[in-house]
């Protein structure tokens, strides 16, 4: 017998899909046109990169970051970093300045990978980034624009001339971390987590199980979900090993310009926050576009509202709604629905649909309720969701406090506060900071906001907690209609429609009409806003 | 942080089980009729057994042997002993008396759980089994039958009163072994293999992806391939993690039972050997059963001849062919056409759809000819087939001699002899020991086999190296031809089948009929008994 365990490696991704699929395509949007070349292509400039990666003198286990779109360049970025020893830093695009700063020093990235248009963003923060040692910039023309960014490297002249063969090494030791990134907090700076070689290649194989993402060899797949967001929810490595064509959507996206991938793709499967697909919709019912090709669309990030997924139904695209988080590569639960609920009335499947879903093989959950006893699976019970399996992280990267705080006890404790039915789907009533407590009872935002977006002329609704003399805390509903949409007896029409699904005192005392609801860098409803804006409302604030 | 690695384990598919899937159904075929419980049943009798087995004494890390058929108290087994860290050894209820009391004796068996109509083959060797402190009995009426057995226990008495809870250990160590199986070897006694929690959670996840077994909870999956043979398949397992519901096929079930159990059970997935499907098909073809559920048959063990898989066809039901053996738990390839195939002419996606298939995530793989380099990716060059991976045993039990020779560079030696093609279809040429060598030149066994199986008035043939005075060695083929077939004129028939697609020196000096292919205890051709029947047919043996 040997000494060796052999270990899962992202290596054994790249692997299998220059050795089986070197004829399939990845294929980026760029405003020049359309890039395409093959995994074959993208193995050889892998090792190139790879190469150029040695003579710029980046050691193992350190970090380098990256700045970018979806695109072709970031997923050799994806491959040619980790299957190195190396750690690729994928960076927030859009958050502040001052974070932006604190997670490349705090991850000590070496140099910066920037996409040619986000130059000025760095530009702007880069007396702050001192453990780097250079800029690589990914200009599709290969060109570096006139920038006050130094030491500055083309990527494409970087890696010009370098070999197309590699000698990755043939173990790296799983626990080992592959790529990290941060997350955006509720209090102070963003919190980071690693990514392992092992939980990598396991997310990989779990979410891509028929009863999860279900990624084969016939998807062709755009993730709109943005790769400097926990891993693109793993699918530029799903996609590979399974030998996927790819379609990376590019610089700012549009609404129109994602329909038009998925006409001349021929997209069979994208993945993204709702909010996108609200717009893609919009696009789709011009009748403009041929996107008979599409019949699956992953929702994540929030819930969907029923609606949505019944306008996707009428298309003939099923709309999976999918859950997760950053501290878990992200995938926990997936809705789909099981074989004996398939016959249940509309009203009953939408329900399970619109939920959270099923816990994915080899996770462990608990719902704990404010007893601390784990609460009865009868879909009714509330209690916080904690975590535990091979691909939850252990805590945040050096930040003891937080990680003391969310991973104390061997449980990764969500926030999030859940119910499980008798099926075992887990729903979302709120983040336990959004959870709104009414004269010593729990009220739902979330649940009360998935209602009153299945108002016709609703848009977009967020509930919050506001202050309140009397009850302590009172919904506060805020609400954006559709284009056009007058406010004459909406308020009327939607506590009508809440009236008959919820008890009285879950009611908004209050309904807001406005422009539009503030939204985090990753598109979900920022209630921090909303709350410093109308918290005092029942106080007169 | 904390120091432990939250590791793969048995019993997270165990798990799963019971939290989302208690009411789907497991069905048992007993010839008193169907037994028919639930994974919320499965689980507590699960907790029970493992109560019982603290009491029986059996110490973490003690082999317990199983002689038993495809039931549910096997499935019980295949769970209650790794999850309390024990290991479960099915012994193959086929192979010779003396090999029986071999492979107990190596494991150490210290008990050995026996299906009711399996045990006058234990009283037989009962003598040589001294490591033995028991016997279970697993009759379903719950009562013993009068045995020499000693001492003897009735399975359902054993458990009965147990509780339905058991404090199941947190955390396994992963590289522990769950099961362990024997397999025959060419020579000699069979070898012993140990199956590690990892591995099986590895194998459950990869084995169940959509371009590999496809296993999702809308399966009705029967396996008839026995959970004696390789973990049958792994199916067990890869089921109870998707919530599958599962119908076990029972003792001794004939053609027609199996047939039976699809129409009633509405199965639409089986695996098994061709042979099985051979079988089937003839029942298919009387038109007295419904077999419209059936979707997908996997058919593993040796390749389906074409006609067998075209036969499938007509009756909307894919026959997939797979390729593994017992050193890989079992799954190394799956045969499933990638999407740009499908469009070929049917001879072309047939062609592609018979071969072994393509490698899975995670595996590495080397095809090594004579001259120790690896051979080009053009289907015509052969080699050995090399492996490497998480899932691939790294020797095999208490053998350090035969462990040496099959494992000694760090890649197992299949000792099968493949080419892989263009496309990464990898298609097993023949065994090295079956390969023919004529004239200094190599002949595939298989290939001529499978040609002559497609003649439609043969039901099998096998085709052996026979010593020759001039070229060495020489094909020589044994035929069986279909009931009511006669011999005249077929073996014309063969030839001009044969010269159609092989060179002239390919084509076999002789063609002999015979009644029929002797079997291997897992029902494959047994080439050693043709060998020492034939093999000096050229030099007058």
């Amino acid at each position: 017998m040997f000494d060796y365990e052999y270990p899962l490696n992202v290596s054994d991704l790249l692997y299998r899909a220059r050795y089986l699929f070197p004829n399939k395509e990845l294929v980026t949007r760029y405003p020049e046109g359309i890039h395409r070349y093959t995994y074959g292509d993208f193995y050889k400039r892998v090792c190139k990169l790879a190469h150029a990666l040695d003579k710029l003198g980046v050691e193992k286990g350190e970090r380098v970051g990256s700045f970018a779109w979806n695109t072709f360049r970031h997923l050799e970025l994806y491959f040619a970093l980790p299957c190195t020893e190396r750690v690729l830093h994928t960076v927030n695009i859009r958050i502040p300045d001052e974070h932006i700063a604190h997670v490349v020093s705090v991850a000590e990235d070496k140099y910066l990978f920037v996409d040619e248009d986000l130059i000025p963003i760095i530009e702007r923060v880069q007396d702050r980034l001192d453990t780097l040692k250079g800029y690589i910039v990914m200009s599709h023309s290969g060109k570096v624009p006139d920038t006050t960014l130094k030491p500055v490297y083309s990527y494409e002249e970087l890696i010009e001339g370098e070999e197309e063969e590699y000698p990755f090494p043939e173990f790296i030791d799983e626990k080992s971390t592959a790529l990290m990134c941060f997350t955006s907090a509720t209090t102070g700076f963003p919190k980071g987590v690693e990514y392992t070689h092992r939980g990598i290649v396991l997310h990989s194989l779990v979410s891509s199980l028929p009863d999860a993402f279900n990624m084969h060899e016939r998807r062709v797949m755009m993730a709109v979900v943005p790769m400097f967001h926990v891993l693109s929810w793993g699918y530029p490595f799903a996609c590979t090993m399974v030998g996927a064509k790819q379609v990376f959507p590019g610089s700012q996206p549009t609404p129109k310009d994602l329909v038009e991938l998925i006409e001349r793709e021929k997209v069979n499967y994208a993945a993204g926050v709702p909010t996108i697909w609200l717009a893609v919709l919009s696009e789709i019912e011009t009748g403009k576009y041929d996107v008979s090709s599409l019949k699956e669309v992953l929702s994540g990030g929030s819930a969907p509202p029923r609606a949505l997924m019944e306008s996707y139904d009428k298309y003939g695209i099923t709309l999976t709604h999918a859950y997760g988080m950053t501290e878990a590569y992200p995938l926990v639960l997936v809705s789909r629905l099981k074989s004996y609920l398939e016959d249940l009335p509309d009203n009953d499947r939408y329900r399970f649909r619109a939920k959270q879903g099923l816990l994915l093989p080899c996770l462990r959950c608990r719902v704990v309720g404010e007893s601390g006893q784990e609460v009865a699976h009868n879909g009714e019970e509330f209690g916080e969701l904690l975590l535990r399996g091979p691909w939850i992280v252990k805590g945040y990267y050096r930040d003891k406090e937080r990680t003391q705080e969310t991973f104390g006890d061997g449980w990764y404790h969500t926030g999030d506060v859940v119910s499980i039915d008798e099926e075992g789907y887990i729903q979302v009533a709120d983040r336990t900071k959004d959870l709104i407590k009414s004269g010593g009872e729990w009220v739902s935002s979330v649940q009360l906001e998935n209602a009153i977006m299945a108002h016709p002329a609703v848009k977009e609704a967020a509930v919050i907690a506001a202050r309140h003399p009397r009850w302590d805390e009172r919904p506060l509903a805020c609400v954006v209609l559709k284009e056009g949409g007058k406010e004459e007896g909406k308020k009327e029409g939607i506590r009508e429609l809440l009236s008959k699904r919820f008890p009285k005192w879950w009611l908004p005392d209050e309904i807001l009409f406005v422009d539009e609801i503030p939204k985090t860098s990753v598109g979900k409803f920022d209630k921090k806003v909303l709350r410093k804006d109308f918290g005092d409302y029942y106080i007169g604030g």
